[in-house]
């Protein structure tokens, strides 16, 4: 099957860059998709260049038929959605039903809320696809990933780059931190892991190269958006003369990981995913 | 007395930035010095572009003799120190000779050893001046220093900041935190806060500007390289269309306390001491 085959993709995008790199890959692979920013939810400056509809969380019907105008087949969840109170959601006699019928359920938990939202969708008619799985991201178990491993004292920078990244996510600042040598040269905030790792390449000293140590926050919900690394922070890290990355097992996303590791094996970097303690 | 009539200054370098803003204020000032960094402690990429001369540690009757040779009637020792093992430290005459008057004295911290050094560079003829003098530095009482103050979003923003910069200190990444509307637009680790400042700028949402906030780390040593702000950081702050900028009180230095307030002023930047938990 060529990708333009696939059936038109609905976008529902709450918070952060999730729903944009669905929708760049949806691009990359000339898939149609039809974007829907939740108001209030997702920022319209992550969407720039895309075209979009905004509708409000509450309007349960709404999204069925704009997503049905635009001949969706197919429907995805992507970014945080923060659950409002019912006063701020409005909900709309579509919502509402969905509401009144999850209210009887035993497991009012966010995994049974989601199964809900599943089925209700499956019932309108899309198929719910899961985030991960149109990026084609895999979780990786621990050790490394590719040709190379790091050296004691590249243990000894990532096991910084833990502690340190650990109490940046854990105050929800940012996933990634970069180390050389003993030294922190860069924490990651509002720039982004490309950018991080460009600005700590011209901070660098001689010397073996720099590591990206890249870890879910703690308290990281599944439906938020998920730390992740593919080719381009391969590519970015091996431009900016790093000698590894590191990721956590079963934590950060590797996108296309069959290219993200030949990518690092070419460039002479390490891919090592760890355990890391909270 | 004009600037240039000061005499000579030695400046014996450690780690960190504070030698090299001595340095680049004696230029400014038109006074003449004589830099001498120590070998394993002082980083010359930091000093680039400045004559200077290496010296051991260890090796202070050579110290003493550059800085007669300079001129010098007076020192300073700027930047951070390690204390190595005496078998690194391969003493010579004179440090064997002060390091055998030192280990007769009662107490043996840190205070009483800089108070050591102190009257041994004074018996030999040399003036020994404090990094914050020679740099018109000033510690500053709780409040808001110029005419404006931050309101209650802002403070918000500042009490996140307070929380991240100390988490951040106490990992001794940094010392500096850019808050906006309760996002962490940015972390300082080995950039240095202007360029902190100028990369928030660009990461800058609308309304409100952006807060800096930079503290001393809970741990930081007193002859440690301490957090400063100045004019060329108010003006920085407000090319990239900050609101504010945070110090600790009594623990954040400021550069030339008068031009930096009247600058704050005249920019629209409220500049704040603030008492933080550690």
């Amino acid at each position: 099957m060529v990708a333009t085959d696939l059936p038109t993709l609905g976008i529902i995008a709450g918070a952060g860059s999730l729903p944009r790199r669905i929708a760049d890959r949806c691009a990359a692979q000339g898939r149609h998709f039809h974007l829907l920013l939740l108001d209030g939810h997702a920022d319209p400056a992550l969407h720039a260049g895309l075209t979009f509809q905004t509708v409000r969380l509450g309007a349960a019907g709404e999204m069925f038929e704009r997503m049905r105008e635009a001949g969706c087949r197919e429907v995805v969840f992507a970014g945080k959605v923060e659950r409002p109170s019912w006063r701020a959601l409005r909900p709309d006699w579509r919502a509402t039903k969905f509401i009144a019928e999850f209210a009887f359920r035993a497991d009012k938990g966010d995994n049974a809320l989601m199964a809900a939202i599943v089925a209700t969708c499956e019932a309108e008619g899309f198929k719910v696809r899961a985030p991960a799985e149109l990026l084609g991201e895999s979780q990786m178990p621990p050790g490394p990933l590719g040709r190379l491993s790091p050296d004691g004292p590249q243990r000894d920078d990532i096991r910084l780059g833990i502690t340190v990244a650990r109490a940046i996510g854990r105050l929800d600042v940012g996933h990634a931190v970069v180390v050389q040598a003993g030294l922190v040269l860069g924490v990651e905030a509002a720039e982004g892991t490309d950018r991080l790792i460009e600005r700590c390449g011209a901070l660098r000293r001689d010397g073996v190269g720099p590591i990206l140590i890249k870890l879910r926050k703690p308290q990281q919900e599944i439906r938020a958006d998920p730390p992740t690394i593919g080719p381009a922070t391969v590519a970015c890290a091996a431009a900016a003369g790093f000698s590894g990355i590191a990721i956590e097992a079963g934590g950060t996303l590797v996108i296309d990981p069959e290219a993200t590791v030949a990518d690092a094996d070419r460039a002479g970097l390490f891919l090592l995913a760890v355990e890391a303690p909270e």
